[in-house]
């Protein structure tokens, strides 16, 4: 741990929450250079869907190498690129009739984003992104604008311009549609909202706080998108590839988004791979005008390739909404058991968590869950949100150790708060 | 390639250069899927200083698969992180008493930048940043804003801010010192041209055109900078990592830039990976403020640290010059043969080429080379450079063939100029 | 009028609505070139809140002017603006106990919102400022990006960065308080509304369609600014010097506003003049630091310092209020009469109107009255409101003149509409 | 004096350089409250080139407000307006072969040049608009960016976007064709620099220090804006009206501006007035696009009619070239006679001066003059420039007087410094 204190920055997180080094992980299994072993409920913040070293997946990857497979190829045609091109088109797009064209940005979530927003200011000519409370959408500088934590804000060191933020469903309080705000605006002429380029929503806002937004909403969001000839796109950056339930998080409230950001697990391995898809009639760059060195991680296509067969029937689908239902009981249970914990259960899939009422103790369960043998993370702009997130392949036993862990973690952090004492040694 | 055609975006461009599908590679060559070869004179665009698939680098990464070792960490601790950390301080850092914090952001060059220009100013609490005609640093929009192409800075749909653009060396010819106008407005109350955060600078324009600063217009930067408190930042993502024959391409110049950015070829293995280099009073994110879910891309970590091992003495920096004195030898004599291409060689090192002063040909000479096995790229605002960039390892028999082959493209291309024939067919 | 159409710009605007040359004026009438009279119920948009060359402030200017009384001062001492400062110390700012200090920017509006949100910024150390729907704060760049009028907006031609809209009161319906929004959103460090540099508010939103902000709204506004240090600036250049009722218009609410921008009929004659009013602590910009030719137009300090005479005693409180009485009786007497024309009463003090549920008959309302020889305008974002302002000093006679003129032209235009014709021949 | 002091904000700034109160004014020469008179060699900053209150501007405004002649009139057509237009087309434009239209922006120097950025904006669609170093335009926003002065700038208290800078003539040494920066990077698509909407340029900067610039070079300028179809605006606001010897100051050079912007002296008499010139096809803003209550200052059209007069035929010109000549021998003398000056000759017509080389003298040479009754600033960015600036019509006695005033003022501040004293009591 000491060449990280001496070497790294300081901007360094997950490694204070996690303090020991990892060394291997299967599944949904880590373990740390002692040999100790950890479940794995944080999924590389959703990048790892798949878990940890799928043979499945890593077989053909090493295959790969040993052949000499090209490694890294740009925007240049490869093998490994075409098989995945042709896999997620007859897999993933076409039985949802989805007539998206595919675009590889950088292999980062942010670089998707970034990528998408370009498109629909050169598309449209207009300027202003709509975003809403509480999204998360990136660290580069045009993300960051859209992003709302105000501490990563801060460390633009500048004024973000270019974004326009408007209340997420549910910000309001239960009996206010959040969208009769936005909706008024466009209609009127006075408002000093300006007809944005597109509006970038997340279906479910992981590091927001698991705040879902309903189906009545999205498309109603998705109606105002239509009328007024603004651009909709979805980050499913970290709600997608399945982990709410279905491949897009969009599919249950039947949005048909003009440009989708995929990345995170998108290449089934944790490898760095981004995608963003677009109608067709918004590929409007110019051959290189958005361009980066890694968008041609072939490795990643590799593994992407492999992970796509998961959705080629629904079984996978199925999988996960049963394990997610028994996350919800098992959190529902758990909320009820210890009301000290002003505990709301929120999320849906296998992207679920509590939100936790009392300032600081979502962090201290998490603490004591890492002690305890198990990866946790919070999220929301307080970090008052315990996330549970598994990998969506995690077997009933793990998922059921885990969970268990969680309960005595639970317990744990509201005794020590009963007792006065805070902090883990 | 059909499949690229039909569902891949317009964005994609070197695709149109080298129209053919690759399937593998090994060292300086490549092999399509009809098993044509391919001699590479472009090495992913500097991704690939160590070759395509070097026994040395990616052995040891098949057994860390083959071991389950940690794919996706983000920042959390892993061993072959540590490893990395290791090595990099052992045998770059300490060596060449640099006391600078590695900082991993997203594992691209435009996210080095973006994270270098977020340090910078909220270091300073001063926001512009001044750049450099013909400067490439990325894509996302704060590294686009440093961007100097048109076509490129056209993409971003909206107005560009917060960069502050000056003269780079020899931009107004020989006589002139560019440096005067940049030193004289800071010198100067009404000049308009506010203190700024940082400068930032590559040594060597890659995709500007080959453009060289010398080392006296360097070290009056660095003055520059002290003098008047501006970080100094370099951007070392193409022109580092042993590309110009010393592993920072600013060592021979003598500098001490404040913040260094590299990715490109620092994973050794074309593999996703950014690392970004702070002096430690500059180390002021938070922790977390900066993030990014593929900062932990472990299969990079563990190539990097076994491409460190060239760096142990200098027989790799000796064998690179040697080669690039080989290189430079040819392309004078090709320019001084071949009058009409109105040939200037430029660059250094291994990132050398000829500005052809025919509008098109560069691009028409890249064409025929493909034709005839050659991989080349142009670079320049017009396309107006033929890039010479082999992989640093290559052989002396690779280079010499793939030299015979641009000479021989390069008569070609002429020939088909002087019978009024332009495109390759 | 030729003249005008052959030479003068396109952007000319009232001359469409009142297409006649104007050639004389007293009190509360103007006469064109015909020697045809008007009666104002206009008030040069607020600037002539007493009247057409009213005999007591006019004749000190004459004698002044007599006299070779300085004309242009810059922010040089004359006498005349030493006796305009001493009369607004004691008549305005001493008795309502109001420690601001005087800061004259270039003599118009926007000039005073421009120093406003510059001295909140530089203050504060923070960038946006939050703004209103339908907030009008003038044209140029800092105040247009306050500004809520889209087609003004659209006249930057670029980004109007650095403003940050919120709703105003009622914006959302009777049942909606919003500022529920803008609280919720400070209180939430992922809101992505960043803590801003000051609130910018009219009480009465002028030009934005005569909406008024009730006392509770703008109390809560001001606890909230108070709450996070965020600075609050009332907007009084139309709404203030008399013409809702009392000096400042906030002055019913109890509000102690931090900076408060006056112009419009501040010099008491229809002169240029604007006048910025700041908490002793906010007086922060160094000598010089925001300037301007035409800050010491000293004509219009003796006409302001003989305007403040008005302000004494309550007697011409008393005055304005009796006046509003009776337009607000009239004003629903006329909507009840007319249920077609869709009518609200809307406004306070002498600055009321009609809402118009009828799109387009606004317009030609106004246009009707003025072939019966009354000025009046709309305002609104869509024109949709008959704005009643005449100068606060008119007499009973013509108020009632011109109420009835307004009763007739409204009957006009409907009847208009009744038989299929919409445009005024 | 207290009453300042106590209630004005500190921002003042002209009242700390001359500490008295004026009461009077007639002509080149004022009066304070003590009946003290001054020579006038500051003319308002320019706005008082017919001098203080000349009979023959001034008797036909007495007239005119007599009559009750409207005071203002927003853009509603009066009589004094429709005088003022016909005689600015007959007797400035027409002679001149300008086909320019009119347009009325707020009474302010920065409202000129923020209608005529907007407009050059809208016109082009594009962004950005290139000004020079140590260039002043105005203190509102748009006109901020464009401002050279670091103080000035920071005021605004955020970043200030959309301008881009290049060195003005001569800011490079004598030997440096300054535009050859600008003209390269239009050429060139990789500058960075993108093609702006507008060039704004004084031809003489009189804030920025008396920097001329070469018919040569403003005519290149102008040669390069229509090769690339850039607007060029120049801002006349203090060159012009008479100040350089002919109306516009750019009739010598032979420009054909595209936009012009007024201020300062247009309207004859220290009134507040602002005008832009428009060549016909960029009259694009809609009705009321641009729009600001004191647009219509009639007082300032009255006057300003009367002001045309001076340039009905050439006799002006002839007599401002006279006294410029006389100014300029003087000068020369001024400087050659006192080496320890280290003074340097600069500007041209009745806007001259001396750049002090000596830090803080030219401050301390206007302190002497005002204590021995004369009035004049100094410029440039760190004030080191004494600004020779009379009145237009000044007659030879106030002037030699005046410059008999300045060469004591000169010797004793240098003889004070000999004497270790630099602050005059």
């Amino acid at each position: 741990m000491k060449i990280f204190e001496q070497h790294e920055s300081n901007v360094r997180s997950y490694i204070r929450d996690f303090p020991t080094v990892f060394a291997k992980a299967k599944g949904y299994r880590l373990w740390d250079e002692q040999g100790r072993e950890y479940i794995d409920f944080f999924a590389g913040a959703g990048a790892l869907n798949y878990g940890h070293n799928p043979d499945r997946i890593m077989e053909p990857l090493v295959d790969y190498i040993r052949r000499d497979g090209i490694v890294h190829s740009l925007d240049m045609a490869t093998s490994a690129k075409a098989a995945f091109i042709e896999g997620f088109q007859d897999i993933i797009l076409a039985p949802r009739d989805m007539p998206h064209k595919l675009l590889f940005p950088g292999p980062t979530g942010t670089n998707a984003v970034e990528s998408a927003i370009k498109i629909a200011r050169i598309a449209t000519g207009r300027s202003s992104i709509i975003c809403f409370t509480n999204a998360f959408h990136g660290m580069t500088l045009g993300s960051l604008a859209l992003t709302g934590n105000a501490k990563k804000r801060e460390g633009a060191g500048t004024r973000l311009d270019g974004a326009l933020r408007m209340p997420f469903d549910g910000y309001l309080g239960a009996n206010i549609d959040t969208l009769d705000y936005f909706a008024r605006t466009l209609e009127d002429n006075g408002s000093g909202v300006d007809l944005p380029a597109a509006v970038i929503v997340e279906t479910l806002q992981g590091e927001g706080g698991l705040n879902v937004a309903s189906t009545a909403w999205l498309q109603r969001l998705e109606a105002i998108c239509r009328k007024h000839e603004i651009i909709l796109i979805v980050d499913d950056i970290q709600a997608g590839c399945g982990r709410t339930g279905t491949f897009f998080s969009f599919e249950p409230a039947g949005l048909d988004p003009d440009i989708v950001c995929l990345s995170k697990s998108i290449s089934g391995s944790g490898l760095p791979m981004a995608l963003t898809l677009l109608k067709p009639h918004l590929d409007c760059f110019c051959p290189g005008q958005h361009n980066g060195t890694f968008r041609g991680n072939n490795y990643a296509f590799v593994t992407a390739t492999e992970a796509l067969r998961y959705w080629k029937d629904n079984a996978f689908e199925k999988s996960i909404n049963a394990k997610a239902a028994k996350v919800t009981g098992c959190l529902v249970e758990l909320v009820d058991r210890h009301p000290p914990l002003q505990g709301i259960v929120a999320g849906r899939g296998l992207m679920q968590g509590i939100k936790v009422g009392v300032e600081g103790l979502a962090g201290e369960i998490c603490q004591h869950a890492f002690r305890l043998g198990l990866l946790m993370e919070t999220s929301g702009a307080d970090s008052e949100v315990v996330k549970v997130m598994p990998p969506l392949v995690i077997e009933d036993v793990g998922l059921e150790k885990g969970l268990s862990i969680l309960a005595k973690a639970t317990a744990a952090a509201l005794g020590r708060r009963r007792s006065g004492v805070r902090h883990v040694a």
